[in-house]
């Protein structure tokens, strides 16, 4: 099999001031067509570093991509770096310097004079277009060796590694598949304990991994064709799946898709009522293109008064039980289902963190509630955490767990 | 100054199936204490090519940093390669061991017997305390070198960190401070033109970069101690912030850090309206603790029927103009400050895509509008983009770049 290594260049990324995508981005797009990843590199826009992990990456790797340094800016420098680490000089490409003054023309600004030398390659490469912006790419041929120079921002970079596609094809062996097996509401050990059998198979391999308060089990085949490798990952899924019952909710497919396909089956909507995921919610379902299909009507309730006027939470509901009590939690959800006209309501409210809501209410006390007026489903948690982040995001995957169960009958 | 390399470690990783975010974490942390890391690696769970890039990582840093392959099962290698390349065994550590058994008996589950081996530290090194899970970290004293040994999940990681901070002391070398001077508004290559006599400035340097539609000067100054080095930053932010105007938001602060800041100082709430950020704006005003103060009420008015009956939009704006026009973001405005009595209705209408909405309202097309009773601003965005994450998040930002504009009366 081919190996490629990634090199992301630019001192933001290694004083930490931005986190890399581009680099897991390009590692499962090879993954993808058959060629290995082994080695991502990091390393800031300073020359004589970049030029000695370039040449290491080159000499042990068939393909080198490096994403960022392609900006207008002196201290972007990949392209001068790489050009001259291989011998090639750079020359106006006066496509691209047209390119990139229809680029300012359209949007009526001036072109920094900077910007000029983005239209500078390295001899003999070819030229990848860039669609969101003005750093061109470039595919230079060095002996049987490959490099790609790609620009940093990632909505730059993403559309131009289509490009790179066809010319990375003879360099593709076969395929590596990977499914992932998604579950909710069970640990990484336990889930790996209970799997344990499957972890020692070699095609396909199966390994546990923890994400976002979900736990995966990654299962990965190689094979000459896509549909070899499918053949080899299907019975380890089915079987797994087995195992896991429940907790598993599905495969290759994150938990808002999950609801909202089951949603669209079942011809419902839901409509949300938040307190402390402030929105959250709402957010992860809407990311979604088409969400209006299953979503129409969310209400943040985050001020007691708003969840008394608009979801209908009586007052004696939040004196005697607070505001963060399953009573509330399910008043709020009966309250946002009435408001709406939904086939369900889907309540959280709870404690957030970092502070508390008082002794009896630790951070990351949180009561869930979902209904669509024949049955009801609660759910309570408490992290014992004060992290507000982690403590937000834990309620949002709970809310979506609690209607899948209650879209499904379990 | 001393240097440090950070490797992480994970097949996941190289799979691109997570994104490393702390790698970035332990960066800013280094460069706060005036440690230089210089270069960042990323390698699977495969003990060869891990001991090859551990050891070239020593040869040519101070400190060697190695993030993830701690936890309890059989892919989990990182600590057995490092005693091994360094030639230290391993030995059970009676402390840990009881700690993990306490983790799974306080947590009422069975202890897996992979659990047993997170327990094995190397011979002679500091054992580093994991409050949030079973996984102990190492610091290796090595020669002159160090070695950490931390977890791969980021809240095992970033609280065992702070044990690391005495250890690191030594290799201190005075501090390097960094500001971020954020603006909105303005692209990057603008940014740098207008600042492009500063670029040259060698302590504190200036660079420029951009992030999530926002555009940055990072101001850096090495120096002793952090009130000099403050100094140094202090005249150049001054002059940049003159420069650049009302573009300027904040340094070192988020846009919504910033909004909650002013409307506190001005006792002033608002409450959202929003359509096609679908609660995104709420989100990202919520994940600020003590945001109850500043916001109580918000709407997810993504069906019509919705923006009718709870904001009030007339049916006549509906019909005439549409969901996606000015007049219905300023009749939502209006709508959700009436109904939660806030001092300030802010409302975003648009098409976030990847569809579009017909020819005359392509993906991208944004209305935002925000009033206080007296001053009503309005804004139409027109991203030309499908990009429907792109769309939603610069919608949120550019929402609360009006907001802003309102409480300043710019």
């Amino acid at each position: 099999m081919h190996k490629a290594e990634v090199i992301s260049v630019g001192t933001e990324l290694v004083l930490g001031e931005i986190t890399d995508t581009n680099a897991p981005f390009l590692s499962r797009e090879l993954a993808g067509i058959g060629i290995a990843v082994e080695r991502r590199g990091t390393v800031g826009d300073n020359p004589a570093r970049l030029r000695e992990d370039f040449l290491q990456a080159l000499s042990r790797s068939d393909i080198v991509l490096l994403t960022g340094g392609l900006g207008p800016t002196p201290d972007d420098l990949t392209k001068e770096t790489v050009a001259e680490a291989l011998g090639l000089a750079l020359e106006t490409d006066e496509l691209q310097l047209r390119r990139i003054e229809d680029f300012f023309r359209k949007r009526t600004l001036p072109m920094p004079e900077d910007n000029r030398k983005q239209a500078m390659v390295p001899k003999g490469c070819t030229v990848l277009y860039n669609e969101n912006g003005t750093a061109p790419g470039c595919w230079i041929k060095h002996g049987s060796k490959r490099i790609a120079l790609l620009p940093g921002p990632p909505r730059e970079m993403k559309p131009m590694f289509r490009q790179l596609l066809p010319l990375l094809a003879p360099f593709s062996s076969g395929v590596i598949l990977s499914h992932h097996l998604r579950t909710v509401g069970l640990g990484e050990s336990r889930m790996a304990q209970l799997a344990e059998h499957y972890l020692d198979l070699t095609n396909p391999t199966v390994a546990p991994y923890a994400k976002d308060g979900e736990s995966y089990l990654r299962v990965s085949a190689a094979a000459a064709t896509r549909e070899e490798a499918e053949a080899l990952c299907r019975p380890v899924l089915r079987k797994l799946t087995e195992l896991l019952g429940s907790y598993v909710y599905a495969v290759d497919e994150g938990l808002a898709q999950t609801v909202t396909r089951l949603l669209r089956a079942q011809g419902k909507t839901v409509a949300l009522a938040e307190s402390c995921t402030g929105g959250g919610i709402a957010q992860a379902l809407t990311e979604l293109p088409g969400a209006s299909d299953v979503f129409g009507w969310g209400v943040v309730s985050y001020a007691n008064e708003c969840k008394q006027a608009l979801l209908g939470v009586p007052s004696e509901t939040l004196q005697s039980h607070g505001a963060v009590s399953a009573e509330c939690a399910m008043e709020m959800a009966r309250g946002i289902r009435r408001l709406s006209g939904a086939a369900i309501g889907l309540a959280v409210t709870g404690i957030a963190g970092p502070g508390s809501g008082g002794e009896a209410k630790p951070a990351g006390l949180i009561f869930l509630a979902a209904t669509d007026g024949d049955r009801s489903l609660e759910r309570r948690l408490e992290t014992g955490r004060g992290d507000r982040a982690h403590n937000r995001l834990y309620a949002a995957k709970q809310a979506f767990d609690l209607l899948r169960r209650l879209l499904l009958g379990i």
